[in-house]
C-alpha cells in the first residue's frame, strides 16, 4: 500500500446518532472536492488505532479532525478547511471580494449558525430526558430558528453562499446535517433545497461513503 | 472631518453586562495593532446612527460588527479579523506552517472554545433565575473548564498560541472576557497570564477605549 501524504484522523467508532456527522466528513468531503489523495487513520482501541492519550499530542482537546500534511499538522475541521481551500483552486474564490466574502460565511456556519444547532443536538441527543431539557428547548429551538430564517432568505435568491461551490457551503451544509432528527431546516424550503443540491455533489458522496467505511461497529 | 476609509458598526449601547464584550472589540484591536485608521458608526435609533431595519441590509442576522473596507463589506468578527490580518503583516506570520497553525486557533477560539463560554454567559446573563439554569449550570461549567484546562497547558508553555502575537490572540483574549463576571479564568494561572499579557498591549487599551467611548448610555 502506497501511503498518501495526507493523513486525516477520525474516531474508530460512534454511536449511530453521530455517524455521517462527524467532522472528519467535512474535511473529507473537501479533499473530494480539490482531488487530493488522503489516507485516515482511526483514533481508538482497535490494533490498527492511534491511542486516544498518543492522539493528544497531536490535538490537545482530543477532537476530530486532525490533519497531517507533510511538515504540517493542523486541528479545527474550519482551518483544515480553510487550509485546503487556500492551497487548491476548487474552493476558494479568485478574486479579493468574493474571497473575503467566502470566509465570511465559513465563520459564519461555525460560528453563528452551528452553536445553537450544536444546542439542540446536545439537548437531544447527548441529554434527552434530562429535566432541564424540557424547559430549555423551545428557546433553543428559537434560536436556532432566528438564524436559520435570514439564512433561508440569503439562499433564496442564489444557488450557494457566494458565486459558485466554495468552502463555506462544505461547513454549512455539515452543520445543517446536525439537524437531520429534526423537521427544522424542511420549513425553511430554500434551505433545503440548497442543503441538498450540495449533498448531491459526488464529492459529497465519496466522502460520506469513506467516513461510513471507516467506521467500525458501535459500541466497540 | 476626513472620513477614513475603513468603517466599523457597532451598537449604539448595550447592558453594563455586555460593554466591553461587543465583538466590534476585536476588529477595532485589530485595526489597532494594523494601524489602520478607521471610523465607527453606531446601530441604533439615534440621530446619527443606521437603523436596525437598514442595517439588516448589511448584516443578514442583524449582528454587530460588519466592516466596510471599501467595495468590501464583511460580517462574521472572526472573519473580519482575518481579513485585516491577511491584508496587513502585523498579525499573521509568513511562513506556510506558522501561518496555518494561526487560523487553527482562530477557528478554535470560535468554535471550540467560544461556544461553551457563551453558553456560561447566556445562562448567567440573560438567563438569570430560569429555573433549568439550576441543573444545567453545573454541566455548562464543567463544559467550559474541560476545554480551557488543556488550553492553559499549552499556554504554560509559550507566551501566545503561536510564536509571537497574532489574530488568534485577539479572538481567544476576547472569547476569555466573557468569563469575567466568574472566577474561571483565574483558576488557570497559565491562562489567566495569557490573558494579562495580551490584554497589556498599548493597541487592546485604544480600541477598549473607542469601543466604550462608542456607547451611548443604558437604556436609551
Amino acid at each position: 500500500m502506497s501511503a498518501a501524504k495526507i493523513t486525516c484522523y477520525t474516531w474508530e467508532s460512534v454511536p449511530p446518532f453521530a455517524q455521517g456527522l462527524v467532522r472528519d466528513l467535512r474535511v473529507r468531503w473537501a479533499l473530494e472536492e480539490c482531488g487530493v489523495a488522503y489516507q485516515s487513520r482511526r483514533v481508538g482501541d482497535g490494533p490498527s488505532a492511534i491511542a486516544r492519550d498518543e492522539y493528544l499530542k497531536l490535538q490537545p482537546f482530543g477532537q476530530v479532525p486532525t490533519l497531517q500534511d507533510g511538515e504540517l499538522t493542523l486541528f479545527e475541521s474550519g482551518a483544515i478547511v480553510l487550509h485546503l481551500a487556500e492551497e487548491h483552486a476548487a474552493l476558494m474564490p479568485e478574486d479579493r471580494v468574493t474571497r473575503a466574502h467566502t470566509k465570511q460565511w465559513m465563520f459564519a456556519a461555525l460560528n453563528t449558525i452551528e452553536p445553537p444547532i450544536q444546542n439542540l443536538a446536545e439537548i437531544d441527543l447527548f441529554r434527552a430526558g434530562e429535566a432541564w431539557t424540557k424547559e430549555r428547548r423551545p428557546t433553543v429551538v428559537e434560536a436556532v430558528q432566528r438564524r436559520l430564517k435570514p439564512l433561508a432568505a440569503w439562499l433564496a435568491e442564489r444557488d450557494h453562499l457566494v458565486d459558485g461551490f466554495t468552502a463555506a457551503d462544505i461547513l454549512m451544509v455539515t452543520v445543517l446535517r446536525i439537524l437531520r432528527h429534526t423537521e427544522i431546516v424542511a420549513q425553511y424550503p430554500a434551505l433545503h433545497a440548497y442543503q441538498q443540491r450540495c449533498e448531491a455533489r459526488p464529492a459529497f458522496a465519496r466522502a460520506l461513503a469513506a467516513h461510513q467505511a471507516d467506521l467500525m461497529p458501535w459500541p466497540r
